[in-house]
């Protein structure tokens, strides 16, 4: 419902029946329907119901895309980058991905990079921007410090993302959003605790403004 | 400290003295030091010691740019929006509006257009969007509402910056950044409550991603 | 227990037999029984004790109302409109919608309105007003802004329900509730996360005065 | 800014010079300007540089309404009910009291009158119904109990206004406010700690809507 | 394990193993072993292995207490009152009736009151205290108004019982607890939400005290 | 207002003259006005205007007694004891003895006995328990723990009575009152952080109700 | 990954495939994997997959070591006690011993001490410190008393290790990782809720500090 | 009054008079007393009354030590480093830095190493550990991600102090705070926010420990 950005349902608190009439009406309208968060009989079902689509799925993050044989996704050439801290960040990670990969970015993802190892990170980091990454999404959960870490060290838009782990006070990501708010590199945006679709977006928005820039140098 | 986004002084816990200090090193330095949240003992004090530099008072935000006489501030190109809901919340965006400046970007100010008064956005917006602003920053207390709505209209990419307006629970922008990242705007980033530096800092740096990649169309 | 509202059993945390009992009690007293949040086990056994009663169900609300033959619901005159800004929060309002109607009120439902979809409200709200309406529930999630919106269009009173809908820092209603009682459309009342039943009767309350008012004008 | 309702000026964080020149806007406009919350100097300023209008003054709630010699307030018929648990309720019962006021009601207060003073609430609260009172704002802080007992008394729409009074944990009108969304009274309203705007608009709304009513009863 | 009370054992978290031998070692003690929320296979085994013991079931409180055959439950003349608000306020109410009974009191129980219908508690209120009740223990949830209410009415030391029902913001036994602690009645003292034990402890305890006085006037 | 309690004027939040309009009302009515937490201009004028009757200053706990000459203060017989487990506990726990007092109550104050210094404790303690106390107020601050060692030592009822001494998480009495609530010396009753009235309260009520006893063995 | 602390794999979170994954990496590279919180489905795959490796079950802790026949655990002469408040804390606490022995130091448990038991303390403590213990860790949930009282008595280093034991308000640890927060015992360290491993780890290396000087004496 | 650790005078909550009394005591005991945030009343008083003694005076912790003449300060050799994020935790630090030497140790203090500035810790980290430095004391405020960036580089004990540093949401050392608690380096731990005595205590007691081990090889 964001200019700019695709509808994508929240599989997690909808009836089986729910997600299929809202994924038709998707199909029927813009011709894509992008599904986060889906049960496992949703997923079963869709696969069927949906058999003569194109169907795109990211199992970690229990996500799905299906589309028209006809829709053709977008290539804008906009570059995200998503960087996770450990390996239970992943599945959020990949909600990112998926979403900015159906807003027509490149994406690369470098994950598990953790805290302690920070020399694990530098060279992907170098990389990224020798490749001309337009936005940088990390997730992070427990103590939340990569992000920080990341935006002091690059010039380019970092998204934080917190996920919910841990456990005991400031579990479930309450400490990686509060210290996300809190970050010592000012300047590092943050989305909700798990919205790996809202931070996916926001990155993708970045790199498609700074891809049509590229484009349209003369505006 | 961070890549890309200059040092800023936050005055209100400091000592005049360790302003000053501060803003010596970083004269020595860049040739420039940004100092924020002055109290007004402070400010007098600066604006002698300082009386041979150049010096830009934003005086709602308690805000203070002092250079040295051969300091050129860049100029990017970037354009960066901020917005206001209501008249308590101009101090705030008054910071981000400044950083933003001083990182060379041209800065659009919109200030209490309301929520209710969603009629006195709908033209400033259109004029936002033609003059091709690359980043926007809504700051709203209370309800939070405005960041969402503006996130809702516009294909840029829009920080959510709560201000601590508003009483009783919910109030001193709790309910404002619960709203934010709650919102149904999905892609709308938000930084702590009453961090206009952290705001102007994002906004900025996207921006002047979108400008640079506009002076350099084939990277 | 409330003077002018019905007794509402709480289904959720109660064995089917308390239930069975609660509402052999009621019958017996006032005529009708209003069940509501029922378990599934609880529906079918209402069904089957209640089945020489006349029985009304409310799928979505996993409510029912029992009466007896004999018994003749009051009609008021009283109309109530509930709004709802997601499909998530049908259920929540279709509570509020049985209340109103068992205590006599006409009820007018506008669900899925959306924030983003302003345009979609515009419409039925005008006919709401142009019918008379006498309250209006308004139910959100997430960022809960929909109530403030409705409230600063309309002179008309609005009761705020907000419902368990989002996840991470504020979700579950929590931004909702905090956001709409710091509305910045003075006189927004709300009710607790997720209770359509005190939403339903506030809304009936109000819409009984009036209707009582417009067929008593002498007093 | 709601529609139906007046605009106030919230005075404790405005300097003075704003609050005149909002207050000069609004006298400019509709030909009246309500202050609430006023610091003295400001009160004193007003007083000075609106000294040719006509001046109400409500000192235990700090406010003060400004209106042209031309203004004519309107008179809706409407009737609102005030009551207060304790003498300490009684500022913000008086925001209340004043913009009920202005909305055009008729007004009845009730100060003081306890929980364990019940026998002192019954015979007023007689009275009240005997004159057709259209709404009920009940303001209490600590335990907050007062507004669920008056709910459970009586048919009419009643709003529960918790104060910031008490100390320690649920201080400061927390669990005077909590224990109103968790009223055993269903269909009690609330609004925010020390809201007494909010509680007086929402009341007057609900009395314009039943005296309009009484009015035109063909509608 | 504190002075004058007996041990508990609280089954809800235990294995049936853990909960047997802790059964086994009280009974060569003391004589006697009082279990609370047993899950219902400990109840089932508790059943079996202490068939020759002398067996005392309170369903609704899940807890059971077991004795030697020559054990002798003291009788101590103490008489404590127990009053619930609700219907789902019981169980803890029983748990608390029972640990009193084991203490050597008598008790009196009076259920589900409500707060709206207080005639239904003045009566009993009076009968307990031409009884000559020692202690009363309110266990109340959502608003937890009635332990003030009988705080207020009776110069008997009142236990106030917080029971953890209500949902959304206050739920669970919150808004009881804090309104409670934040109680019009001085003198009201509490103990944590559910915690019927300690209710019953605290009660029986000053029961105790007064009854021995009664047996030692000379002291 | 409670039964069996005198009113007490808290005088925190209220202006001299209302205080002096209080206390002149209670002591036209029962002969005996009570003050806690006068501001100190209130004290001066307190002494000033009353200096014809009998006044007993309580200068820890800023809380004074003013009585008609011919008030004869009730002597119950009963005895409380008064224990804090540090300095700053004073203040708050010569409230509870103070109205212990003005109830007919002996009370005998402990204070400064320290966590660490166990040993201090025991003597007095036993001194206490031979002397018949009938109940035992316990004020500690930071982490809480004396109430439970002294309720876990005692076979007398214990009121704990949290303090807001203590600074970081759990400051401000939030740790002190929490650690009580989860006590594991079951039987432990709270009242809220520095209510040093209502911990008094509701001691004099229970030594008050042993006493009775005393004097009439046979009921 | 902590220099100085093994890896230890958390199982709750983690597939029973993922978990093998990384021990086999884990015994390829440092010989050992430690794993904790293992999942029941888990356990039975590891025990089969590693059956020709040395394998150590803490059943309490739910965790295993698996170690190459060839691995050789350190001994460092380090010694390390750990003492829990209840039966309730021993998981917990197991978790500690396990990581504590693997990073080579004798362990000392004492469980079950209880608060009220302190006599149960006094003894073991005694004998633990004429062993040279070197850092003791202190488990506690409910209240979390213990911890202070320990630290109180010995010279040694303490670590506070809150369990999630409890209910109603500050329970699941909240009032015991508070309360050691807030100790008045000067120079106690605590970890988070539950994290035994982080207690034995922060023991450990203390110990293994002590027991470097022991053998170095000269440095 | 914890073994091994000197009692602390906390003056910020004391009278003049009442510092001066314990100190009077503490001098006559141990010869030593040590005051921490005394107000600037206080200081001059104590400068005044104490003029006699030795004085040693730690302005920016607003700390102060007054010994005996005859008193000799222990020298343990235990050695103890504490890092500062910024320079707004300073004041903390030198808290700990104090009583860490009035406990005989040998204290390196590293100031404002911040985060981003990593390279400015590695130096002087390298040669506290070459210098056996026994515990570290890390202070951090805002995100408080320094104490588990120098837990993940050293073998050493680390206690990490979260000092009451930023503002927003998680401000006041908040989100410091949890950010140890959750930290991914185990191992961690940690005292309340602004406790730099304890954090000092905890660091002393350990580096003692390893300083007596040294002296004590055969034990
Ligand atoms: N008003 C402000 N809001 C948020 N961050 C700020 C503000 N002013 C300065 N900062 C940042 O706060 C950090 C600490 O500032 P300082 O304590 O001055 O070293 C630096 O990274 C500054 O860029
Ligand atoms: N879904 C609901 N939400 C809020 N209140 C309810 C609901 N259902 C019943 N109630 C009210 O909850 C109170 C307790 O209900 P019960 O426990 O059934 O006696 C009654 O006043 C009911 O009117
Ligand atoms: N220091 C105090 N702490 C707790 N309650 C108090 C205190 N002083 C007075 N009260 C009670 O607070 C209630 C309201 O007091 P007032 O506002 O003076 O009518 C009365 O019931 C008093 O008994
Ligand atoms: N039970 C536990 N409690 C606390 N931390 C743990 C536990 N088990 C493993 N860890 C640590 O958690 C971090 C992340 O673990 P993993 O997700 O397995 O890579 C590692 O640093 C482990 O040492
Ligand atoms: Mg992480
Ligand atoms: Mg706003
Ligand atoms: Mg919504
Ligand atoms: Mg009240
Ligand atoms: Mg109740
Ligand atoms: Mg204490
Ligand atoms: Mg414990
Ligand atoms: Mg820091």
């Amino acid at each position: 419902r964001r200019k700019g950005a695709p509808e994508v349902v929240f599989g997690e608190t909808k009836e089986t029946a729910q997600v299929i009439a809202m994924a038709q009406a998707l199909l029927a309208g813009s011709g894509r329907a992008i599904i986060s968060r889906m049960r496992s009989e949703t997923k079963e079902a869709l696969l069927d119901v949906f058999r003569d689509y194109t169907i795109r799925l990211r199992e970690a993050a229990r996500a799905m895309v299906i589309s028209r044989p006809d829709f053709v996704r977008p290539d804008t050439g906009g570059h995200v980058g998503i960087i996770t801290a450990g390996t239970s960040d992943v599945p959020v990670a990949e909600e990112a991905a998926l979403v900015a990969e159906e807003m027509g970015c490149r994406v690369t993802c470098i994950y598990d990079v953790g805290v302690a190892g920070l020399h694990r990170l530098v060279g992907p980091l170098r990389d990224l921007l020798s490749n001309d990454v337009d936005a940088i999404v990390v997730a992070a959960g427990m103590d939340g410090a990569l992000p920080s870490v990341v935006a002091g060290l690059v010039p380019v838009p970092v998204i934080g993302l917190p996920t919910s782990v841990g456990y005991g006070l400031g579990g479930k990501g309450m400490a990686a959003l509060l210290s996300m708010l809190q970050t010592c590199a000012p300047g590092l945006a943050v989305v909700n605790i798990d919205n790996g679709i809202g931070a996916g977006v926001t990155a993708a928005l970045i790199a498609n403004r700074v891809a049509q820039a590229r484009k349209h140098p003369l505006r």
